[in-house]
């Protein structure tokens, strides 16, 4: 038989089953028995069956652009990570548009109707902070449309996803800030309804626990933007005990932790170290560069793009929800000692 | 007469010509004579005549969302730009959608390729560093949909468009430069194929013959990103005469400038003033801050989608190209004189 012939019909033959019995057994239909899937699985595997793509696109009248939701333009975390998809979406001879939710839950909203709405055949997204009701996703999975989110995941909807180890790069910077003589660490973090949040303030925690330094509530502040920055430090400067080490949940907080520790007297690593989060290239331009972890955005960028593309063309089979993590590394620079 | 039931033919009536000859006279057709397109669109005028946009939209086979193309995403203006667009598309009620061409022109083709294959209403464009072939641009005028350029225009398309004062902007610069006490001001710039960059290299030039400084050719380098920064920069102070001032053609340039004029063992802005370009949040964060000119990009996205959306809607009636020009404005930090 030739391989390249291999259809949902000829399947259906082979096995003595009915077209529509064999498209659900593919599609892990909840009707079909797990005998029958377990058949039609074996049978497709062996014979390379590939579902006719151009066929799925007139038939879901889709075109072969994937659409990308982002929260921040500006962030140029998101920026590499666009870049990572970009490489990988042209590879597959896909084109690719953008939305942006600017952090704003009824932009988000938006942009996945205008993204329905220009017939893309699948959606790459990372989820908007104030984001708390997820049906604008579901409906992207009611569509039969492909989604992966990245970074930011939405953990109420049953889809693939692409995230960093967040915990454990937490982890590594502050178990890193321990080793080199801090003790009172102070952690500028962010809103905890995003799983990034609470990821990274739990690497933190967990880090002091196992130097067994007390994990103290008073160093802990939500503290992700410039103006926040400006407010947050100088308060934390006046006090009594003040920190020997600033944990940022990001790198433009880090920088402007810089300016702000120095301005007020301190030396920098010697008296306060300060450590990022992304490795963008402001860690490169600050005085003292910054020591960061490194995210890897152009990476999960690629692999989430390549999942997506893998969902779109049938070549990723696996039934239940693929998720994969990307490897952080921490870049050591002139701010921590 | 009721003023909203203005239609192409009632005007059509009210001035005996056919509705195609009303039509094309508000389109600005050669086949209509000038007295005709005066009557019809004095009529027009009079009565608050608005074309009916969904019937448009509806014609045309066009959603109401409008498609940016823009040349860079991790860059600060850019950025800045598209957050002006999203504000007046938002009030217009249009959605948007976003292609990067990542300063490549086969990107740039694909972008509107992919833009009109999702029926947007409109495009605004702002041009790659390597585009020199302008089709793709044309095939959008052909298409009759809505084009227009912002800061990096497509000089050779006859079409709408904002650009910044970077003559005036590099002009007050490199002259507050000069009036600070710098003789020897070494230009770092981009790639000529762009206007900006003549623009912006020609107030640099027009600012020295102003002030009867003459203009040498050896301190003027195309460099534009931070690779060639690190190799121009060191190349220059290597030299026997060196620059007492840098003026950048972006901030990012600015900032890893200051970074090796000081590892270099100058001081900031005593030996050495540095002058970027764009006003992005890393002027903030070098030490010494930097000066730089303000494009005001929000106001640029905002004014290039008010001017879009006017021509989608019919509200800016001109029949030949609007051109607006955004005032730039000198912001001065630590690191000049």
């Amino acid at each position: 038989m030739d391989k390249r012939q291999i259809t949902l019909k000829s399947i259906a033959k082979a096995l003595n089953l009915s077209p529509s019995t064999v498209s659900r057994a593919m599609k892990d239909h909840p009707a079909i028995s797990a005998k029958t899937k377990a058949l039609v699985r074996e049978y497709a595997e062996k014979y390379k069956y590939k579902p006719n793509t151009l066929a799925i696109r007139l038939r879901t009248n889709r075109n072969n652009t994937i659409g990308v939701i982002v929260p921040e333009v500006v962030h140029f975390f998101f920026s590499t990570v666009l870049a990572g998809i970009q490489e990988e979406t042209e590879k597959g001879n896909y084109n690719i548009i953008f939305c942006h939710s600017n952090e704003d839950y009824e932009r988000e909203v938006k942009s996945v109707e205008t993204l329905l709405d220009a017939r893309v055949c699948g959606i790459l997204a990372s989820q908007s902070k104030t984001t708390a009701s997820f049906e604008h996703f579901q409906e992207i999975v009611d569509s039969n449309i492909a989604l992966v989110f990245f970074d930011r995941i939405c953990t109420g909807i049953n889809t693939d996803k692409v995230v960093v180890d967040d915990y454990a790069g937490a982890f590594k910077a502050v178990d890193y800030l321990v080793q080199t003589g801090c003790r009172q660490i102070a952690f500028l973090g962010m809103n905890p309804s995003l799983p990034i949040s609470n990821n990274r303030r739990m690497g933190y925690e967990d880090a002091l626990r196992k130097n067994k330094i007390p994990v103290d509530k008073d160093f802990m502040k939500v503290c992700d933007v410039a103006e926040m920055v400006h407010k947050v430090v100088p308060e934390i400067l006046k006090r009594d005990k003040i920190p020997d080490a600033f944990f940022c949940i990001n790198d433009e907080v880090a920088a402007y932790c810089v300016q702000i520790v120095k301005a007020s007297g301190y030396r920098i690593p010697e008296d306060i170290s300060i450590c990022g989060f992304t490795n963008s290239y402001i860690t490169e331009v600050t005085d003292p560069t910054l020591t960061t972890v490194d995210q890897h955005g152009f990476e999960m960028g690629k692999q989430a793009a390549r999942l997506l593309i893998n969902r779109i063309e049938g070549t990723e089979t696996k039934p239940g929800i693929v998720s994969k993590v990307i490897k952080t590394e921490l870049v050591v620079r002139d701010s921590t000692r």
